[in-house]
């Protein structure tokens, strides 16, 4: 069986595997102080060009998620999210267990508008039993988003005008950041995010990692005690170090980008394949994740030997599915699937 | 400066590190149900020489108890727990922010007894106003406790019949399990806990894995819907493999069992020393721990060259601290710390 | 200013006053153990026509949901109901502050459809990743609902199979249930509601109580240490009777049932008008709550004698408001209101 | 039987009751933005000497302690109470289910010193590993405290000393203020409390009214979207109005203080019978509750008789009891008890 169903199928990049062996050893301080996550963060700095960003290591990114909002938010006020944002549908309500409504807005190709933003708190504030509702104060995007799209650097700065006008904070989960960045239509850059966001991750799970996102607070409000937030929500690792340095690791001589744009290609590849053979898909995008619409017949010679996921039927004969590339992937198993594609298109 | 502050300062164990450099381009499906977790969860179940044992995998202890406790009490329950517990104190209130009372009982020792246990859990069911009150559900101890020491069997027996009187669950907190097995005056085993608890869990963090914790579950009641608990408590893994085959490795040939056996020997070593120069404890046990009593004096210069973690003070001119071996800690070290006692107490 | 605000403006029913006074200074226990809470849950056993109905007695609505649903649900579920659901806009996030996601159906006047929970209940089981989201296990419906609609007993049976079929809790908020049990299309009656629904209340803050909403729950398990939950959610009220009093009152004499018919005779009175005079309604419905769809103009001259609640936005020129009549209402003061339209009109 | 077993046996006094009979039909707005509400609270204002209060009305105590302790605290900090601080022990964990550690000081008669709050919030500050522990962010006490003690001018003045150099916000729970600010040994007045805590409440439910607790937040911080919590946790009454007119009616003419007086006073006879017969009592103090200690046999035949609160066994043939005299408590009543009492003393 070959795997495109997601992008953590296997574990780290080489290079990484390498450093942990050749540091095993090493003694350091517990819980993120240690020397290999201060050069991480600094890296981080350096690429954002912003000497004052606070940063922090987190395993996961439905940790990073609820740990970054319960942080954010007082008990009476919730987080704008599209209805696909992931706290939105894969999270098993974690943001709820924290307290907090996530305030879900419809959505097209997996972003939502700086207009309806603005839309949702003006009509919350305005109304005239205000504090009857919840408050909305955070807005929450996800670039690439659950479908593969981008924020453009124009959206983006409308979203952050909306929110500076309404009080809101922006907070951006960038689990596939990489393939973002590396996207051929991508204009938003490390800089950019570090500007715009008052919160974003970096996502190391899903880009080369064995795990880790890198948390990056521009805005001095919202890092206030975050380490006791961090150590409640149980996501201080007692090893820290081991964060620290997959992302200094990982951010080392251009890798995270370099290893993105490689599965973007790869991903490219199995486009023109597709494309080529006359179908369509459920959403355009051009980073790692690819959504063909498929005949069921089709889809269930190809499950055989390939494993992708599900996504919504269509009609009464075809499906939309995802098909994940990674930094892992290999050239083998894209022909592999391309092969297979056409074949069962004849 | 040599670190006896803590038993997490290293990575983990060699064969660890070989097993993940070796399997790292393996695919596997994500969040815990692949053939590492699988096997783990057997070699557990076989050590624990019962069958029908739920296992889970989570990476750290915070956040294990969070989701065992939250996964076991109904919004009015509480969770009886020594003063000293590790939840009552170094967790940040983790308990409580997921909505629990921990109801603490003095302790001597790092124990509670089943005498103290039942005489808390009787008083709120025989109070006139029991629904006043927080209701006493669950049991949390520790073995090896924070202050090193061990519940023996027939504490934990009695401990269990008081559960099963008062309808009360027992909840093990096993993050130093490895030591407490390998105590030479320790006579509970892993199939006592197994009988014995409703939950409880075998640690890695501090026991030679580079992260992990392996919760094992007999009372089927706790484990209903447990991952789903996880995923929203931010504990599951996406590269759950990861937690798996640390446990594979660590479970096979007896090597748990053996890496905590040596621990306790060099703690054996650094405590004759400190004992033949006449200094007391704070707490006597047989594991990893060790807590002399110094006076301000020796600790001044012991700081200059030795991480070790701060206790309380006891007089004017003396305070407890606390020194840990490890899987990881090297003779040479060990003998530096013991040479430099004897010096600095001559 | 005339109030048609809402139908809270006023006290209680003087029945109530006066008992209220009469017994003021008699002496009972505490927290709704005392006798006129005791005989207020036989007179609902009784017009329910089912003797095993747990009864317990809260302040207000918010609170009355609140405290059920936190009962009810294990952490990781949520309850399902309509976006127009008071408890999805009104109560500024109550249920999610107790930790629950509510799972929002969009819905035509008010109400959700067997169909729709089903689907909504079998997406979520039969998904592969089905732990990574909120297990639906409540309904929450309310009859009347805030748009003044009732579900018919074909539409509640219906839904009850879907609960039954998928393990789902049936609530319903019953708030405004008098202005339903008395409405002339209302064919559910109070044996319907304790035999369909798992828990359901009688609301007395709108239909004659000073406040208070008796909570009749037909499931044990949703009733297990419910008194421990109304506590810790701040929900015991210390002089407790003073709800069975008021509740005692009003189910007496079929006065409950009257008070609310004379309400939606007013309520209909005020709709012949406005019918008669052309307008059309955001939504149609036989109870207290009348929704019309009027010109900005007219509005704008109506507001300086009456207060009424200002809805949704319909075209550049018109909007929907609402009107509420209740048990307390005038015939003077609708008449001003119909005289004050109709001139408004020409 | 005859109850002094608590202050809330009866309805409310009957300035109160007539009022709402007169006022019953009239209109206004709901949820506490009256004209009644704002009465009440300029009275608030006037009595405590300070323009710049902000008030709110809520039902009951244990919706008001956790309402404001929700609202001031971020999620991993803490409240400081006594270990027989009503949060600690009688409201079913209602602090820990908004999320928050009520941290247990033990105490002498119902009180916690400024040393004690001192010792507690420096050595968590001071701590190596601060961020692994919950961060005490506010005390709590009460006064009258749940033993009948008095804070007086002194302890006050000092444990804001402690919150000003610690950083802590001060709440008092007045839920007995009445029969504080009437004890004749009482030197701390409303003034006193509106410049000495944050925030404080003056009690209904006990002294005189048929519900209801009036907060006075005197720290702006505390007071942001205060409105929200209290709709999100359920304590927003419809018709608000009926909170600020008893408290109205409360604070007129002296009322409040009257009224507890005359509740001091008769607990004083009590006591002196009891201190003739040479009884000890659990706890002395001048308001009016009254902590006897009684051979169990004396105790058996009053039961029979009258109604009172058991507390803590002191020896094999003893027991502390409560008496508590209220607004409504009768002379006749406190002369049957005293005879009884001497009759059975014989």
């Amino acid at each position: 069986m070959i795997y495109f169903n997601n992008d953590y199928s296997e574990g780290c990049i080489p290079e990484i595997m390498e450093k942990l062996s050749l540091t095993n050893m090493e003694q350091t301080p517990g819980y993120g102080v240690d020397s290999y996550c201060k050069d991480a963060a600094d890296k981080i700095r350096k690429l954002c060009k912003k000497d004052d960003l606070a940063v922090h290591f987190l395993v996961g990114g439905t940790q990073t998620n609820l740990t970054i909002i319960a942080a954010s938010l007082r008990p009476y006020q919730g987080v704008i999210a599209a209805t696909t944002g992931h706290i939105s549908v894969h999270e098993t309500g974690a943001i709820e267990a924290t307290g907090h409504k996530v305030i879900e807005l419809p959505c097209e190709n997996g972003k939502i508008t700086a207009q309806q933003i603005d839309n949702c708190a003006r009509s919350q504030s305005d109304s005239m039993d205000a504090e009857h509702t919840v408050m909305p104060k955070m807005v929450y995007i996800s670039s690439p988003t659950e479908l593969g799209t981008l924020y453009t650097l124009e959206e983006l700065r409308a979203i952050r005008d909306v929110c500076d006008r309404r009080g809101l904070y922006l907070f951006l989960d960038g689990a596939r950041m990489g393939y973002g960045l590396a996207a051929e239509d991508n204009d938003v850059f490390l800089p950019d995010y570090a500007r715009l966001c008052d919160v974003f991750y970096i996502g190391g799970t899903k880009v080369g990692a064995l795990f880790g996102e890198a948390v990056v607070i521009s805005n001095p409000a919202l890092d206030q005690d975050f380490r006791y937030m961090i150590k409640q929500r149980g996501g201080m690792l007692a090893k820290g170090r081991l964060l620290g340095l997959q992302f200094g690791v990982l951010l080392e001589d251009d890798r995270y980008f370099t290893i993105a744009k490689r599965a973007n290609q790869l991903a490219e590849i199995i486009r023109n394949t597709i494309s080529g053979l006359g179908y369509h898909y459920l959403v355009e995008n051009k980073t790692n994740q690819i959504f063909p619409i498929f005949p069921d017949k089709l889809l269930e010679e190809l499950r055989k030997e390939f494993c992708f996921t599900e996504m919504e039927r269509i009609d009464a004969e075809h499906r939309a599915v995802r098909f994940c590339t990674s930094w892992a992937t290999t050239e083998e198993n894209v022909n592999a699937l391309c092969r297979k594609i056409k074949e069962l298109s004849c």
